[in-house]
């Protein structure tokens, strides 16, 4: 499994790096606060852009926390998979701030969209028949020899930044996340100014996708949205759809399904159907559909099933001024995020959300094991979404589907994936929620849970299916009798 | 069957029966103003109380709507089942309103809190070695030569009021149903004055059941919760709870379990555990579990699984603005309503919500089959939720289990039951509602509901599983292009 490490990226994280460049440093600053012109202008190796180590770089006295940088590109992703063995983007202190940039793995379904003109875009989705920037997509083999796919099979389809390494996070730890913001990555591309693109793709691992009335059965269907990048409109609309045709990698691989990431969709071969869902806004809610840190028991993981470590958890509410929780399973944690979304409806019904690509700024709390007695993290197993008013526990057909599915647990999820038993699983970690975090006997909690819990169904489309059940704080926030 | 029409409920549709008594008119008019102090006056006949058939009795020149009031007693209600055989309390016009009060089945778990004092909750409740006034409780037989529980063998457990019969409804029909107002019933006894009380019972069929962490395994447990009957505070706050133990019946039969509805809890049997959920506020939302029309395949159907004709769908959107339409399967309709909660979660968990007796009062609009076309409500073939903000679709395990597990549906539905199953009809609900009412391609609908519709689970602990689908009304609020 060696091509984990098949990618080299740049380290930025001893501050040496970045104080060589003061020149970089401040047009990234300005960038960020600019709200990220910084991928057409080509800056695409990480870097520290404001902070303690930043001591020439405009960082206020007493300010001990960095701000890293990590730009999209060749680099710094790795695409379809989750690795303990990947060599970490950057190393960060506990309190430290990083944005990153996020790419959807759909951009090629319109590639004049979503790719040109866009540096980072352009290097991570390069592929010609003579070079491909980002060769394994998946954790497949690299030779694909199960289904001649391509390099890493397609098992796994998600572009992820990162990784991420928390410095002294160790097993048994808790990695706290804070979204300190999400912004969507404007098109480069002059024709499409001021404006953001998003594929929604009603594919093949789609709950509808056996289950349609009208002809042609089955059948792809890609719909190319819209979305304000200036935040001024809070809402999405479609721009045309197309039913996907087989298209020919340029390996000469013919997909026939939507069956490898990042293929590029020869719009001559498609038709344009303009026109669609006029009239409909969908309002955004853009989140990271994969969030995570790396799994310990393979080396290699499919980036598609969600499990413990968090990874393709597909939760609209993990978006703007949420907060997640992780277990940490390997030194530094590894956090990774990818799969932006602009919208998603629970269930994420069809197969995807509004795929789109954001940008985030994160905030990585390190909570050792040891100080965790008595707090709301005490034996913490699972991750765990906290937003303004709600706590989110989020439930799988399998809590840890790479330990209780044995050797062969990567393909098998597949075939037991079920919304019964992602339920059963909400059930007992709400219920281990409520009796650790706020110290209910069993039988209050599953009381509560009957009269003041809302299950809702995550999605059922990523393998492991998802059941979610949310809790509001307000339920606790009475004060003593009145 | 003829059980079912066991009950001969009085007839105060005519309106000569309400004109015949004016005193009575006003006062029942002044108490429905007053908030619904009618159930402790003693007045446990239906009447009308306003309106075009009431001339002298106040109505407002050129208003031609009627206005009865049903009061919850044992001439009143049909207990754990359905019928399309039961006599209607009351009949009325397209149009009409009625304030029906609803009763919760849970009341003889506090029957100091909920039931006495309470005329009409005495009235139902009323059983003695000699006198059992609701003789059925459930669609079993009356002679329980299954389980020996009693008769109707607890096979359904809601007390229903009603039905209704709407004049002029056929099958094919579809009947609104607009609930304007839902308010707590206030507890009779002057030692708990302008409180309202609510059971919820962690009972053998809910989800948790056979999955306890703590000892005795498994038990049931009942908790006791207090709701502020004048509306000032929008929670419910815990009072106490109890383990059932075995409770015997003025037929002699002991209940190890909680397996017959309105079994009177001897209190000096049970623990009581007072100072459970401190300062845990519940906020109420206060809605009918039970609300339906009376399905046609069957002469007498449990109370328990809900299906196109609604029935226990225990969904807590089915408040107060919240309208329902259904299609029509009897002449008349036949609209009941009960299964009072103050509160519950998405999924109702433990088997109960807070089980609250509740008085609602309802608009009743006729839709006549050859006027469907082109509108809303053309092809509905299933129970839809419209609230202010929202449509919302409800799948359950089997759209129509009567009709599609065949003879045996009734006991073969409670070992059938499925989220998986309650999800896809929820998926092929919706997306006929988008493609039929909103007039979107498949296509369309399909990625519309990736993208902004939401899964949620209704509950998992009514025999028929159910999963319901959200769609906001702001997606179709977009005006043209700007």
């Amino acid at each position: 499994m060696d091509e984990t490490r098949r990618q080299d990226p740049q380290h930025a994280h001893t501050g040496e790096g970045a104080r060589a460049d003061e020149g970089r440093r401040t047009f990234l600053k300005s960038a960020l606060l600019s709200g990220g012109a910084l991928a057409s202008a080509g800056a695409l190796a990480p870097a520290l852009i404001s902070g303690a180590q930043a001591q020439t770089g405009g960082a206020k006295p007493g300010d001990r926390r960095n701000h890293y940088y990590i730009p999209a590109s060749d680099k710094t992703v790795h695409w379809g998979y989750f690795s303990k063995s990947l060599k970490p983007v950057i190393e960060l202190d506990s309190g430290d701030y990083v944005t990153i940039e996020t790419l959807t793995h759909h951009a090629n379904d319109d590639s004049e969209r979503m790719v040109k003109g866009d540096p980072g875009a352009e290097s991570v989705f390069h592929w010609t028949k003579d070079k491909k920037n980002v060769d394994r997509r998946g954790a497949g083999p690299m030779d694909a020899s199960i289904h001649g796919r391509g390099a890493g099979e397609g098992f796994g389809v998600h572009i992820c930044t990162g990784p991420v390494y928390v410095r002294g996070a160790e097993p048994g730890d808790i990695i706290e996340v804070r979204i300190i913001d999400v912004k969507p990555r404007p098109c480069a591309n002059p024709q499409h100014g001021g404006k953001s693109f998003g594929s929604n793709a009603a594919a093949w691992w789609g709950f509808h996708y056996n289950d349609l009335l009208t002809e042609p059965k089955p059948r792809e269907v890609v719909t190319i949205y819209e979305v304000d990048a200036s935040g001024e409109r809070n809402w999405a609309k479609a721009v045309y759809n197309f039913r996907w045709v087989p298209q020919t990698d340029p390996f000469g691989v013919v997909h026939k399904i939507i069956d490898y990431p990042g293929v590029h969709v020869d719009h001559s071969l498609v038709k344009e159907n303009h026109g669609v869902l006029k009239n409909v806004r969908v309002p955004i809610r853009p989140h990271f559909g994969v969030i995570a840190l790396a799994p310990k028991e393979a080396d290699i993981v499919d980036s598609i099933p969600p499990g413990y470590f968090g990874g393709n958890m597909d939760n609209w509410r993990i978006g703007k001024g949420a907060t997640m929780y992780y277990p940490v399973a390997v030194p530094g944690g590894l956090f990774s995020v990818g799969d932006p979304h602009a919208s998603q409806g629970d269930s994420e019904l069809c197969g995807t959300a509004i795929e789109c690509s954001l940008t985030g700024t994160f905030q990585l709390v390190l909570h050792k094991k040891d100080r965790l007695a008595g707090t709301a993290l005490t034996d913490l197993r699972y991750p765990l979404l906290e937003t303004q008013d709600e706590w989110v526990l989020h439930g799988f057909s399998y809590a840890n589907y790479l330990a209780e599915l044995g050797d062969k647990a990567q393909s098998d999820i597949y075939s037991k994936s079920s919304v019964d038993l992602a339920m059963r699983d909400a059930f007992r970690k709400m219920r281990h929620f409520l009796m650790t975090t706020k110290g209910l006997s069993e039988d209050e909690a599953i009381s509560l849970m009957s009269i003041g819990v809302d299950f809702g169904v995550t999605q059922v489309v990523d393998g492991n299916w998802g059941v979610h059940a949310i809790i509001r704080k307000s339920l606790f926030a009475g004060a003593a009798e009145v």
